[in-house]
């Protein structure tokens, strides 16, 4: 099976599903984070296309447009960053299987460890703060979004929280195997810094969005 | 376009995000729930996958033969529940525009109205109980997985987790604008019950993995 393939964009979500649910080494964990967030994120995309042009909603079609054209290239980072988390994630598991019979071997072994594992936590931090950044756009789409697509905003802001905290899983993991103890603190800090900035923000946002729909029942 | 075609699985998954983005009438906020627990349910097989035969597991084997069949049913079930959620959308989207200008046109519309409502509300319920089904294999998974696997334990049960409260607002949004009160009350209770029996589960999954993974850190 080739890898690199297998994370194009031309494949079929259920061939993705298929190679996910397999022993493949990728995607994993990271990559299914990564797709979330896209999917979170053409919500966003499909509420502002849904809030434009509309008379009811006029006074935000700049706004609109401006959240259309961020929820698209985050996507298209999301989606990219799928592909990435498979890169990385090849000389990590290469790196695994290093004999490590001498000195010499070990010390060699331990080195591509970690700057592979260095290179295998960036990307979920990554996909932490693209996933954020969505959760930001659809904090303003319960503002000034139609109404009528409303349930897609608490759908897509639910997705997208679960997307940062899956990923953060991806860079504890990461970072827990790191012998640059300092190096690791840093990105663990960073990832919780995203943690507690975006968690409260998406419950809040999917909570309005719930009372407004059971409001009436 | 043909939102038959765009549902089918031999999309890519960047269409599927294009079309999900686009003013397209489907796939929706409940096509997006359903692909986000397939994804989480796709790491059950995963994980199973990657237990299945490991000597340090072998008294698992068996447990994981049962969790990797029941995960791969499960996530044909929610690829298929994508398209079937885009099938229920269309009747009623077409609802929305029939003619109400004399009284027995309002009369026809508010019973194909009824009536597409009630179509499309079971289709999120059915979403979410695939979902909480796959939350429960995770559980089980987090005794009983290879512990190389354990972070994808965490963002398969947080995926589940998002899909269930996603498709829980598409039952919602559909109850909501049911003149049958009656029906509309047994099916928020249904979705309720979902709710409490799972949201909780997934949590300490989720939390369990996360301790582990940062006990380390």
């Amino acid at each position: 099976m080739n890898m690199h393939m297998d994370m194009d964009t031309n494949v079929t979500y259920d061939e993705f599903l298929k190679t996910l649910a397999s022993k493949a080494p990728v995607p994993g964990g990271g990559g299914a984070s990564a797709l979330t967030g896209a999917i979170g994120t053409a919500l966003c995309s499909m509420v502002a296309n849904l809030t434009i042009g509309k008379r009811k909603y006029a006074e935000y079609d700049k706004d609109m447009e401006r959240i259309l054209s961020k929820a698209e290239a985050l996507r298209c980072e999301l989606s990219e960053l799928i592909k990435k988390d498979a890169e990385v994630f090849e000389p990590l598991s290469k790196a695994y299987s290093l004999p490590k019979e001498t000195e010499e071997q070990q010390k060699e072994k331990d080195r591509i460890m970690e700057e592979a594992l260095k290179k295998a936590a960036m990307i979920p931090l990554e996909i932490m703060k693209k996933a954020c950044d969505a959760i930001a756009l659809h904090e303003e789409l319960l503002i000034k979004g139609s109404r009528l697509v409303i349930s897609d905003v608490g759908v897509g802001v639910i997705l997208c929280k679960a997307a940062v905290r899956g990923a953060s899983l991806n860079v504890f993991i990461n970072t827990k195997f790191m012998k640059d103890r300092e190096y690791a603190c840093k990105l663990n800090k960073d990832a919780e810094d995203i943690l507690a900035k975006s968690l409260k923000r998406a419950d809040i946002v999917f909570e309005s969005v719930n009372s407004e729909l059971c409001r009436g029942n």
